[in-house]
């Protein structure tokens, strides 16, 4: 079934209001008529059964006829932090994050991170961050639109994860993912952090460490950085049985 | 280290030369010299420790110096079997699925699968596909290339795959990938079964079920069709311990 995400305020009573862009697709390239069903959803983390009352002219409107938690949200909030990536590599990692269950994705400015930080760029692209992480959330099944954060620094991320915080670090040789979560029992937010393209320099991995934060290895194959935090992310969520059907 | 993998011919004794392209590219792209040192593969699953003795006009030689097995080389085989991709998104799969350690990719063609099997294009992109997992073997340290098979029926994958195999199916409410894994135990080959973007037909769901394959859960989430085989591998390689360092 086709879902949306519509502003909170749209919703009032028993009653949905779509965006202008939601009534032009749900008319003119989905062809939805009255009476057919979608889900909408506010952000909140609840999906509404709605039935379609009017749609054409720019607008649509439908009826509420149910309400239950959007099945997708999981309990267990992963934020994955990483050394900013290329505009398509970092779209990449939105995309298939919002799928795998990431709830707070943030770019960090690394020694060895080659797009920099770049206030008037990153605004430029904020938008298009955004159409990513809704479409991919619709698309999924989420009930709440993962946040895409403004880059920090490596330090300031530490800091941030101090306490929940796990290093992907492909020079960790003993402390695989599983063990570095038994250290987090009980955290319902698991930061992520993961470096550049470039790799972390030492210094880096030493800053997390001051901050408590365990470097974990994701086993024998190096993953490329865009790879590392998707698949660990999955991981976590696997591991807190966040993939499969309750 | 830079990791190259040589035709197996290409290694006598203590000897080992390199391919014309890669010694243009020790050479010329990464100006590596007599006495650097590099790893070679000979796709049997060993890694050699090579030390450069002689290096540009086109050629490239280097004497062993060790050898040992190619720690990125998984013990569990997973095969990916799915829905024929557009191009782009099955140039992605190859790429991330050996980065995580599959083993072997095979498109299908399935009911609502875009794509149709025409030998002619299959032909003329074999060697891309090569070239995709050739290089992501070399950077993620893979001892032996992952094998990109023909396109097949989905009546053949699950004919191949019965005993070994699972159905990563959306509609799946009960098992996860866990519980299916469990009725592979002591398999050391295990059949990953997906569909194309368009899903699964039912009757394809009933030929996989005719085969004893049993469809799995990736949980709640929907996960599109690239992303889903992709993620279920580095599940079950986690499951089995394999994304960890030994």
């Amino acid at each position: 079934m086709h879902r949306f995400f519509v502003p909170a305020g749209n919703v009032e009573g028993d009653e949905i209001q779509f965006t202008p862009a939601q009534a032009r697709q749900i008319s003119r390239v989905l062809r939805l008529r009255s009476g057919d069903e979608v889900q909408a959803l506010d952000n909140s983390g609840a999906c509404y059964l709605v039935q379609l009352q009017e749609t054409g002219q720019g607008r649509a409107f439908g009826r509420i006829t149910g309400k239950e938690q959007a099945p997708g949200e999981p309990a267990t909030r992963v934020h994955l932090s990483q050394g900013l990536l290329k505009g398509e590599k970092w779209g990449w990692v939105l995309q298939k994050g919002t799928e795998v269950g990431i709830s707070a994705f943030r770019g960090l400015v690394c020694a060895r991170s080659v797009p920099r930080r770049d206030a008037k760029a990153w605004d430029s692209r904020a938008r298009r961050w955004s159409a990513i992480v809704q479409e991919a959330a619709e698309q999924s099944g989420r009930g709440i639109i993962p946040e895409v954060l403004e880059p920090a620094t490596w330090e300031d991320a530490c800091r941030a994860g101090a306490g929940s915080g796990l290093l992907l670090h492909e020079g960790e040789m003993q402390i695989g993912l599983r063990d570095g979560l038994v250290g987090l029992k009980g955290q319902t937010t698991v930061l992520l952090l993961a470096g550049p393209e470039g790799g972390l320099t030492n210094e880096e991995v030493l800053i997390a460490r001051d901050y408590h934060i365990p470097a974990v290895s994701l086993g024998p194959r190096i993953l490329r950085a865009e790879t590392a935090g998707v698949i660990a992310a999955a991981l976590v969520l696997f591991e807190r049985g966040e993939m499969q059907r309750r």
